[in-house]
């Protein structure tokens, strides 16, 4: 099962979990590291460091709240491993796509997949309404 | 100043204000109601009904996390009214361009500016970097 984690500030990609939990119930391979006001890049780094060790060499996407900051910064790189992809702006549409394609495509097609998946979730209501 | 209210499963709003005021400091008129594990769909209409009381007749941005679901259920609707405006997909990158762009702007462009906000900042980064 491909692993997602979640690179957020505070604890965005935790509150992400919970929300898509409420909806597809418990799932598993998921993790979480969040930047708190007190860690520096480095201290960060290496709790991202700590989150992918166990998991090293198996297939990962890694969502990140926004492109720029100090998550992105930090954790972009991996992408360059060939195991993993990065996706940034992550939302709710995106993570339960994620969640529930992750068996059934490539990871290189999931980071389509999910990309579009989020691009697609941001609509304005108001034109869609005619109002 | 317009308001923002974010209308999320869990505590996602929260947690989505809590990265943007880790980026950009402490802001003002923020509102964030969740739909908790106990609440009924007319429970989450009451919490929502309760929160908009007070800035009934202002300018008002809602952000809901998901297209679909009991927050959009129950939220989306309120876009019928003049001075509302309801965008879907919430993420850290469009609540930024908001807070910072919502003294700028007229209501129903700054829903348009954030859209095109969140559907550009998710971004697939492995073919970016033409790996």
């Amino acid at each position: 099962m491909i692993n997602i984690v979640l690179v957020s500030h505070a604890d965005l990609g935790d509150a992400l979990f919970r929300a898509a939990e409420m909806i597809v119930g418990a799932t598993e391979s998921l993790y979480s590291v969040s930047l708190l006001p007190e860690d520096s890049p480095e201290g960060f780094g290496e709790k991202l460091e700590a989150a992918l060790r166990p998991i090293e060499g198996e297939e990962t996407l890694i969502l990140i709240d926004l492109f720029g900051g100090t998550p992105y910064n930090v954790a972009a790189r991996q992408v360059l491993k060939d195991n993993v992809e990065c996706v940034t702006g992550a939302n709710l549409p995106m993570l339960l796509e994620l969640i529930m394609s992750r068996d059934d495509a490539s990871l290189s097609d999931l980071a389509e997949e999910i990309t579009r998946a989020g691009q697609e979730s941001v609509k304005n209501l108001g034109p869609m309404l005619h109002r």
